[in-house]
């Protein structure tokens, strides 16, 4: 029996590779069927265009990241605020998996300023991801890591604004990308603690 | 004599205006014309595409927020820390000046994760600007209101992915936006200070 969710997830993982390898525009119908080595026949039963491998390809991006800071979380569960620090560096372009997942998601970044569904799709994706820093802050003012007055849904904000920016900038201006590979004070959200020191 | 540059900034506005309006979707070679009070022939004499117009719409409003910059800078030469305030406020998504500078970035800023051209262009523009809150950073160095081991460069990187991050969120996520309408510590680059009472 062909387990045709799998397949469809192949078929993501591989528009994720190419993306990573060559870009957005170096998705096409004919280059995902070579990447997954399945035939334009097979490839067309999944998907009908190009922009539905792209959009298969946003969700899969999504699942994985939020997979990735589920495992993240549980790994660092003995230490909350390892646990907040892990899930903002974690996103930042520091390999070709992740540089792959920022570029999939600026573009439909742009795709989204235009088009409500896709803007929707982005909106549940930013939320969850902002719900998941929302319960470390909570996780970290448990262990007395955090204080209580700290509110942690405008943390989960700032913070999720934070490294979201960091890693468009990373991908679209070398001196941002140098910064966060060579200076672990850029990557690390405790960084944001530096405007703490401004005197008010 | 006509005032061509003062032409290509006008009709550059009108893309500005347009997609205030109705995003960038609504910017075509017919509606620019139509928003300028100019006739398609006027306008293909300075623009020969949609992108071309795009494009000159980008530089402008990357140009207009440079003036705005220097303009904040010298409103609050005398209190470097609320300079530093406004030089991120600025950006954020408030009116529809701001919806159409972040919607116009976005949309380059997907353009330039593909094309190398319009790569250089964006890193250009958040040179410049981290140039300016460097700048700002300093002043306040030697105003005392900045410890003087802070490193304006890093700093200036990380408040204007900060800043960056905030706004294109605010235009996806209705979450979002209504956070920094209704919230002024959302807005406030200070508020990254909540970093700080992490305890280590």
């Amino acid at each position: 029996m062909v387990d045709h969710v799998r397949r469809r997830e192949e078929l993501a993982d591989s528009v994720l590779t190419i993306v990573a390898r060559d870009g957005i525009t170096g998705v096409t119908m004919r280059t995902v069927a070579k990447e997954s080595g399945w035939s334009s026949g097979v490839l067309s039963h999944y998907f009908n265009s190009r922009h539905e491998l792209l959009l298969a390809a946003l969700r899969r991006a999504a699942h994985l990241q939020g997979g990735q800071f589920k495992l993240r979380r549980q790994e660092n569960a003995a230490d909350p605020v390892k646990q907040l620090e892990v899930l903002i560096e974690d996103i930042l372009p520091l390999d070709e998996r992740r540089v792959a997942l920022t570029r999939i998601f600026l573009f439909f970044y742009a795709e989204a300023a235009q088009d409500e569904a896709t803007r929707e799709e982005i909106a549940d994706y930013l939320s969850n991801w902002r719900r998941v820093v929302a319960r470390a802050v909570q996780s970290a003012q448990e262990a007395g890591s955090v204080p209580s007055d700290v509110n942690p849904d405008l943390l989960a904000v700032q913070l999720v604004a934070y490294a979201d920016g960091l890693s468009m900038h990373a991908v679209l201006d070398a001196e941002v990308l140098q910064r966060i590979q060579h200076d672990p004070q850029a990557r690390s959200m405790l960084d944001l603690a530096i405007g703490a020191q401004i005197h008010q």
